[in-house]
C-alpha cells in the first residue's frame, strides 16, 4: 500500500495550477455581496442567473401597487459588477447541480455544463400553495419583477372594471382585495392598497369613488407579523385598522375561487385575491441535500458549507441554520452577510486558515404600513408610526445610495414616491379581455 | 302630405333636452387633444381605449432600446383628464361600431354598447406585414408600449447570449441586428443600437466587445427617410455610416427566418430583425366605410366627417386626408391639430354655425440618429447634426412639460437619457429559454 499521492488530497486546481473557480448561482442579495466579497480574491468567479437583474425585494410591493417603476429597483446584475474584472456574469437557468462532478447544468435555450472549484447556491425561495397548486394563478404571489408587474395590472384593472360595470354587486367585487398572508409582505401589500386609492386616484373616476376600495388581510395565526415582539404587532394592527384595512387573524383560507374566497363559514366576494401566506425554497436545493427542512431550505454546517461537501455552500433564504440559538431569518440583511461570509470562508481556504463560523448580527427589523407609517424593531429600541418610517426611509436611501452610486437616483426616487408617480400605473401585458357570448349590456353614461 | 315633424330633422338629444354625447375611440394623440378641446363644451364625453396610458409614441423606440423606462413616456389617460369633470373614461376595446344606430359596441370581457350622438375615432394604424404576416413574430414592430417591451427583451436578450456562447458564429449572429424599413421609426432603431451597444453596455460583458454589434439597415426604396428633401436623407444616411450602421437602400426582403434575413443573393445570418416597414390602418375603419384608401384609411370630408356621416368624424393615423395639396402625414402633430378640430366642429354644431375644413400646419419634421444628432425639416429652415438634435430635445421638452405638467419630471427624463438609466435595462416577460434536447456543451470559462 502506498502513500495517498498529491493527486488524492489536494483539490484538481492546485494541481493544474490555475485560478481557482467560484460558480454563484443567483444574482440576488447573497449572490451579488459573495461575487462583491471575492473582488480581491485570486478565484475566477462565475455568477449565473435566470434574469439578467439584481431586484431590490424589499420595494417590490410598491411596483406592485403602481407606486414605483420595475425600472426604479433593478439594475442589470453585469452592470453592477462591470468594475470587477475576475466576475463573469450569465443569464442561464442552473437545472441541476451535480455535487460529485462539480458540475451545473445550465439552459439558456442550449444546455452548457461549467465545473467548479467552489460552488455557492444563493437561490432563494419561492412563495409556495403547498397543497393548493390550483390557487396559485388565482391567487399570484410577489417574489419576482413578473409577479409584482401581474400583480399591478389585476390591481389597476380591477379599479377600470369598476368604473366600466353597472352592476352594484360586481363594482363592489372589483373594488373588495383579499391579501392571504400577514407577514410583511402580506400586511405592506396591504396597507399600499388603500393608500392608492385615496390619494392616487382621487380625482380621476367618474362613477366609482375609489375611497370606497375594500381590503381584508386574513392571517391564519394568531396575530400579523408574528415575527415581530407583540406591542409592534398590536401597533400594525392598528395603523392597518386606521387605513380601513380590515384585518382578521386566525382566519384560515379554505377555498379560493375566481371571484371568491372562503374563510370558515364566510364568502367574500372579491375579483383580486393576492397571496402572501408561504414560501417554499428552491428546488435546486435536492441536488445539494437529502435532509431539507420542512420549508425546503437546505441545513448548512456553522461555515455556511453543506455537509459533507466542503466546496459547496449554500446561503440566504436557501440556507437553513441557526446562529445564537436563533434561526436566521429570511431577509435581505441575513443574506448579504452570509454571502460576504462564505466568500471569506473561500478566502480563508486559499490562505489555508481555518473557515469561521457565520454570526447573523440583527440590525433591526422594519415593515411599513401604508405609506408614512412603519413599526421598527431594534433589539434594545422600538420603534413606532411616522417615526419609523422615517427611520424606514432613511435606512433604504442609505442602502440605495450605496447599491446605485449615485445621489440623484436617489433623488428620482424620492420624487416618485412622494408624488405617486402616475407613469407607474400602466397596465401591461394583456388585453382587456375576450368578449363574452352574452348579450350587450347597454352601457351607462 | 305633412311637413316633416321636429323629430325627422333635429337630432334625437335636441328633442331629449340633454347634453349630447360624444364617444371618443382612442386615447392617443388625436383623442386626448380632441377631449381635451371639448373641456368647456357642454357635452359629456366618453373616451374608450382598451389599454389604461396615453403614450409619449415619438419616444417609443429609446423604450425599445432600454434607454428609457416604458413609465417614462406613459401617463394613465384617466389622470390625464381627471380635471375634466364632463369627460368619463373607460378601458374596453372596441368591437364594432354601427352608423345606423349611432351605437359602438365595446368589450372588457362583457360585452357593453354605448350610443353616441357624435363619434370621433382616432384608433390610428399598426405596423403591418402585408402579404407576410408569418414574419410578425420573427420580426417585431414597434407601435404600443408590449411591442417595446419585447423588443427591448430581444435586444437584450441577444447580448447575454453573445455573452454565452462559445461558436464564433453564433456569437456574430447574436450581434447582428437586423432593421427592416427606413422610415424614421427604423432609422431611429438602427441608429440607437450602436450607441446603447457602445456607451451603455462598454464596461459589461467579459467575452464580447459590443463594438463588434453590427447593425444592417434595409431599405427597399432608394432613399432611408423618403418624407425628407434629399439633403437631409442624404445628411442622415451619413450620419448613420459614421454610427457603424450598414445602411442598403433598394434592397427588398424576400425571407425572414428565425435565425436570417434573405435580401436578393445574400443571406444575413441574425437573430434579432426588427421591423418598421409598414403600418395598416386600424380595421375599424372597415366599419365606417367601403372606400378605404391602400393602407386601410377612411377618406375624410374637409370637415374631419366620414361621408355620409356627419356625427362620425375620423382623425389621426386613420384619416385619409389632403389639404393644401398635400396628403397629410402620419405623424404625432397633425393628430393632435385634426383633434382639436374635429372638437371645434362639434362645437360650431352645437353653436349652430358651419363648420371649418380642416387645414395642416406643418410645424416640421423631425427625425434623431443615435443619441446627439437628428435632422429638421423646419420648410425655410433644415438643420442637422448636433444643432438639429438640441432642436429636437427642446422641442419634446417643450411638449412633455405641458403633458405631465411639472418641471421635475423633465429633469428626471433628462437624466435618465444622459446617463442611460441603466434600471431601464430590464428583461421581463419570459424564463431564459427551455432546454435543448442535445448534450450539454462544456462551458468555456
Amino acid at each position: 500500500m502506498t502513500a495517498p499521492s498529491a493527486s488524492d488530497t489536494q483539490p484538481r486546481w492546485m494541481l493544474e495550477r490555475r485560478r481557482p473557480r467560484v460558480i454563484i448561482i443567483g444574482g440576488g442579495f447573497g449572490g451579488l455581496y459573495a461575487a462583491r466579497a471575492l473582488k480581491r480574491t485570486a478565484v475566477d468567479v462565475l455568477l449565473l442567473d435566470r434574469t439578467n437583474h439584481h431586484l431590490f425585494q424589499p420595494l417590490l410591493y410598491q411596483v406592485a401597487t403602481a407606486t414605483l417603476a420595475p425600472t426604479d429597483i433593478t439594475a442589470p446584475i453585469r452592470w453592477l459588477l462591470r468594475n470587477q474584472d475576475n466576475a463573469t456574469v450569465l443569464m442561464e437557468e442552473v437545472q441541476h447541480i451535480d455535487v460529485a462532478r462539480h458540475v451545473v447544468t445550465t439552459t439558456d435555450g442550449m444546455e452548457h455544463e461549467y465545473d467548479y472549484d467552489y460552488l455557492i447556491v444563493a437561490t432563494g425561495a419561492r412563495h409556495a400553495y403547498f397543497a393548493h397548486p390550483e390557487w396559485e394563478t388565482l391567487a399570484p404571489g410577489l417574489k419576482s419583477i413578473d409577479d409584482a408587474v401581474e400583480i399591478r395590472r389585476r390591481v389597476l384593472t380591477a379599479f377600470e372594471r369598476a368604473e366600466a360595470t353597472d352592476d352594484p354587486v360586481e363594482r363592489a367585487a372589483w373594488l373588495t382585495f383579499v391579501v392571504v398572508g400577514g407577514g410583511p409582505t402580506g400586511v405592506e401589500l396591504a396597507g399600499m392598497l388603500p393608500t392608492i386609492a385615496r390619494r392616487a386616484f382621487r380625482h380621476d373616476f367618474r362613477r366609482i369613488d375609489p375611497v370606497n376600495t375594500r381590503v381584508v388581510l386574513f392571517e391564519g395565526g394568531p396575530m400579523i407579523l408574528p415575527s415581530y415582539p407583540d406591542e409592534l404587532s398590536d401597533h400594525a394592527r392598528r395603523d392597518l385598522a386606521n387605513l380601513g384595512v380590515d384585518v382578521r387573524t386566525g382566519a384560515i383560507v379554505s377555498d379560493i375561487g375566481p371571484h371568491h374566497v372562503r374563510v370558515g363559514d364566510e364568502m367574500i366576494h372579491a375579483h383580486t385575491i393576492l397571496w402572501a401566506a408561504g414560501n417554499a425554497a428552491s428546488p435546486l436545493g435536492r441536488d445539494l441535500s437529502t435532509g431539507l427542512d420542512r420549508a425546503g431550505r437546505v441545513p448548512v454546517d456553522s461555515d455556511l458549507s453543506v455537509p459533507p461537501h466542503r466546496d459547496v455552500f449554500v446561503i440566504g433564504d436557501l440556507a437553513s441554520i441557526t446562529t445564537k440559538g436563533k434561526p436566521v431569518p429570511g431577509v435581505a440583511p441575513a443574506a448579504m452577510q452570509m454571502g460576504t461570509h462564505a466568500a471569506k470562508n473561500i478566502r480563508r481556504d486559499l490562505e489555508q486558515r481555518e473557515r469561521t463560523p457565520f454570526v447573523y448580527r440583527n440590525k433591526g427589523d422594519l415593515a411599513t404600513i401604508g405609506r408614512y407609517r412603519a413599526i421598527a424593531d431594534l433589539g434594545r429600541v422600538q420603534l413606532t408610526g411616522v417615526l419609523a418610517w422615517w427611520f424606514w426611509l432613511f435606512l433604504h436611501i442609505m442602502y440605495l445610495a450605496g447599491f446605485r452610486n449615485r445621489m440623484s437616483v436617489l433623488v428620482e426616487w424620492a420624487y416618485s414616491y412622494f408624488t405617486y408617480e402616475r407613469g407607474a400605473r400602466l397596465i401591461t401585458g394583456t388585453g382587456v379581455g375576450s368578449a363574452s357570448r352574452e348579450e350587450p349590456v347597454p352601457g351607462r353614461w
